[in-house]
């Protein structure tokens, strides 16, 4: 073939498979979403609007990829998480990342008219998202992961809060509010916003708070279950199930609905009560589904 | 901070520098392009809507990306060219790819509508790429993965336009276009082509043919030049370049103005006359610029 | 410094650390040692010295690096292991399988003689060995390894076993004996041991069968404990440990007598009786110690 | 088979083949030498027993390894190059950089009473070594490299000189020695050697100050040949030569001599005159060999 003599090319592509039996992060990231939420004008200290979008964007995704376990996004990174036992794309680290980036991103643009009906992208400034994919060899690292991650969105969504309201009611400048919260706790920020605003951030709004968290619903199941050890066989066996029956697994996972939600998951609970997210094993479907 | 107890799980980040004075080459790729274009009806055996927005959205990636020396484009697949001695995102293998992926399925998706007027994007069906970094040491491996992809369109190009005129005009069925042309050579379906539908394939358009070059346009140059030690030399000198003279040269970049073309590159005459792609270093604008 | 214009080189070096919170197993393999066994006149199928300078070798690379949790050897490979919580040279791979490559040979090679007492080793036809490190996320995963060559062991030592006997004893020629073995099982070989050279294979002794493995001894524990969940917790503590807690470690486990066993270690008890090993926390040192 | 309940655990096995058309550096170091260098009373500021025995060793791999193109030592550190066309062990990594490990290793140890006539080697304190590759895209970075390991050659043994004849001679004690050099340049400590100890830095063994450069010798050539541009091509020739090729050059390779030198390797001339090094083709063997 005429190709021959150029095709010895193809050996300098270097193969990136990701390490059996760990879970398999890709975290993305809005690219310049500072300059971003200038231009389009992004509410502060929160867009209901842009949160939304992004929260639209990741259940299209989690629809897509029925390998997906479970997702988690805030502010204008989410990430995604695919279960110890996936085999989607041979496990190619590249593969697995540009294709979540890609179809997030086609879904973003799609559907930002929608959200923010009075203010049209404008070419070239459209919205972009870099990506990178990690591996957690235990589930342990993985609930920390996840808690690292809710953690931060209450760091700084209350940082920001409190900022905004110093600046937006408070008059102050963007520089004196942030010289005064300089070295301030949680408790001095909460002071601030209640004392000066009257802002009791309990009560602010779970989105915000606890960001939002994107999987397939199942049955609730009693919390008292012990999912770990449990979770763990039924890891095993999905392990050593066959490519039909996986087949199988994925098109149970196609019929349950995905959710968004703004709760808690950093205690047992939330993991206790789906336990398919951790086992990689479906749930029973709702009964009035 | 009540966040240092999960933080540990950075420590999972594996870093993904690539090769310093490599050329770097971002391939992506349309996502199930085959059922995609079916959907949309994509004309066959070429969509010109399609590859002209393919071609828009490479544009709009080389206009983001000052870095990019080149990129090529064939049917649902792009190539983007960093020169060996890019320095953007610290060469990190994931960000580069997942930029270049996410900014062009963004214009793709934006530009949509311009190029297929009456044909709307049906969510969840939307277009999507992923994508792959492939380093290679030399020039003339460059050049060989260049001319790889470019024979590649030649063989593609001459089987499905033969191929679709024997099921579209000639009334074969698919099964039986694909069973006659199986073992056949260049000659034979030039033949058919000629013959039966009176076509020349050399009268065929260039932009099916050859492809589709993108890359940033200066004063051509006279091919006599011997590019390659000169521009060895040069990539040496910016290899020491400090950051601010790179940052010069990004602006340079940034002027030039972006074009496509649909000609030869596999033989030398391309690259001599336009020495700066190989070189690195940005040529004149030309006089009317 | 006079250096400083070609210490730019150092940016080609990539980091290689591998992922935390994984078992680590290095194993190393003799280089050519069909050819090797030949001209040092090995004894077929086992030879007694050769088996025993390597478990010598390995004893002193336990010896050396007290942060290995247990070694297993067969034939010439010997497979070193080192806990999840492992943080020996920063987890650098080149770094961890050089070291026990060449800590290994240095010894295997200073050994020879003690063990060759008359068979001298002649230049060049130094014995070497090749390595690499795989990593498993899971104890699962390693116990799986572990029992992975073990069973290797056993399958070739059986067909080793059969094979010579039928060669030396039988009088058959190395291809007659080879064709004849094609395609038989376990029991077939062990009737042929059995019925023409009155060998019971269960007779056998265990080094041969069962491989060596070597490992720190302390006071062995009641195999009914359930190893597992407590070794992940203590593996958890020991992750947080910090460097004065993991040097106090290290002098503990230099205190330990490193000892050789042919046992099984395929089943539970082995793993249930020596808990340490899985723990990565060092046990009681034996009363007499 | 019976293994194949635990033959799974080989998907964990992750490829490391090294990109392709680059030259390959393969670094070892002595571990904790410094401590050795005590223990066997290595004489300061260079013992010749020593540095003769790593090149014995050196000499020892090239002659294992036809593929190896050169090496260049000093002090306990070894570098061994692969052209840019080796194929060997497919380029893996991890074989690459350990084989030569261990085949040092050995040698060294082999060869130790040779050198350290007096000295035996004292069980567990062995010496060894430990290795990283590094891949280097073009023959300008393969050269710096050299350069830079020359380079640093210098510069330790000026200070090691003038260090040592300043406590040894000088009769200082090392902190006062060290205090005293801190900030001084070159000729400052030229200086000091010549005014307190009358020794003209210049007049030093070549091989403290140059280090050891290894490779085999063909006729040498006339240096006025320019070599890169020739020995580009001729590597290209090497890319695509056959199997059957590859072994009649390694076959040519094993006849000639592996000589020891110490010279000058940062300039042209050592290059020129030996193109075979750079280009990866056998020079002709001297009318006497």
């Amino acid at each position: 073939m005429a190709n021959s003599k150029y095709e010895y090319v193809k050996a300098f592509e270097q193969p990136d498979i990701l390490l059996p039996n760990t879970w398999i992060v890709v975290r993305i990231d809005g690219r310049g979403f500072h300059k971003l939420s200038d231009r389009y004008a992004f509410q502060k200290p929160n867009d209901r609007r842009a949160l939304d979008l992004m929260n639209a964007a990741a259940v299209e995704v989690l629809k897509d990829l029925p390998d997906l376990a479970i997702a988690y996004g805030v502010s204008d990174e989410y990430s995604f998480v695919f279960h110890p036992t996936c085999e989607l794309f041979e496990r190619r680290g590249a593969k697995l990342v540009t294709t979540i980036v890609s179809t997030f991103t086609a879904h973003y643009i799609f559907l930002w008219s929608k959200y923010f009906v009075d203010t049209p992208l404008q070419s070239p400034h459209l919205p972009s998202f870099d990506g990178r994919a990690v591996m957690y060899p235990a589930t342990q690292n993985l609930r920390d992961y996840m808690s690292w991650r809710q953690v931060d969105c209450h760091i700084n969504n209350l940082y920001n809060t409190t900022f905004w309201m110093m600046v937006l009611r408070g008059g102050m400048s963007n520089t004196d509010a942030e010289e005064e919260l300089k070295g301030t706790v949680s408790a001095d920020k909460n002071e601030i916003l209640f004392k000066r605003f009257g802002i009791n951030y309990n009560n602010e709004e779970e989105v915000y708070k606890k960001g939002s968290v994107v999987y397939r619903q199942y049955q609730l199941e009693d919390s008292k279950t012990g999912s770990d050890s449990k979770a763990q066989s039924q890891a095993d066996a999905q392990a050593n199930a066959s490519k039909t029956q996986q087949e199988k697994l994925r098109k149970l996972r196609r019929k349950a609905q995905v959710v968004v939600e703004h709760v808690d998951i950093i205690k047992d609970e939330f993991w206790e009560r789906r336990p398919w997210i951790l086992s990689g094993k479906p749930g029973k479907l709702p009964a009035e589904a």
